[in-house]
């Protein structure tokens, strides 16, 4: 945990992005690094956590990271939360918690808060449309023969 | 909505990945388009949403799609939505929901409903450490002259 805090710290110094950092860990080795990389990079999903996650999927050769741990210097926004669940990653560790982010002006606590609800009630409201032609997408998953769960 | 629902079949027909497609429309034009490539690319963040919000992103030069809507051919998973709001976009519209996904082997249900519990208490735990350590680098980022929000 010493070292993503460090990671988060060192990228606000180096003026790489926001303070946080993060660490993919197997077998009590650190296999992957992220930090965020934001503004830098242009791309809103470049968070520490998906940017460790996805570095160590590339390292393994693997869409996922079974018995894998991540350490992060903040708890993971709704986003990094989903991208924990989709790598099936066994667990995380965080220092800072989302009330903390949002006292910085991160806006963790706020999205959190909005998943509750309905789309259509969201401050980014989402709405249905065709709500039955998208299950043909689905029908056409279910026969393919070549398909890999994920 | 229909292009993103015919870039969801294609994408399975083409043997691209899962039956998720995806676009960025910015005042009425198709900026960026996006499929699920979270097998072919061992990226588990390859998502249909954030593909395109990355690609969109890259296209405009900038880390938020302000004025921008997407269509995307089922409801954003958590960590689409998380990526959604990140990039504040305007709007959403889908077809198929959260339901439809689940019944078609997704965890799209099962990640909104374990949001929704304290981190210690979920199935992918997540357990604070060196609760105070972490603040060192929201104090760093408060005192940066160069910081940029997002």
């Amino acid at each position: 945990m010493r070292q993503a805090i460090d990671l988060a710290i060192e990228n606000v110094r180096s003026g790489g992005g926001g303070p946080f950092g993060a660490l993919v860990v197997k077998e009590g080795v650190v296999i992957a690094t992220g930090v965020n990389t934001v503004v830098r990079a242009n791309d809103p999903t470049a968070h520490a956590e998906i940017s460790a996650i996805r570095a160590a999927c590339r390292s393994l050769g693997s869409f996922q990271l079974i018995g894998c741990e991540i350490y992060t210097s903040c708890e993971p926004c709704p986003m990094c939360l989903g991208a924990i669940y989709w790598a099936r990653v066994a667990s995380f560790y965080f220092s800072s918690t989302r009330s903390d982010a949002a006292g910085a002006g991160f806006d963790d606590s706020l999205i959190y808060e909005q998943l509750q609800f309905a789309p259509e009630y969201r401050s980014i409201p989402g709405l249905r449309l065709l709500p039955k032609d998208g299950l043909a997408a689905f029908q056409e998953w279910q026969q393919a023969p070549q398909r890999q769960a994920y």
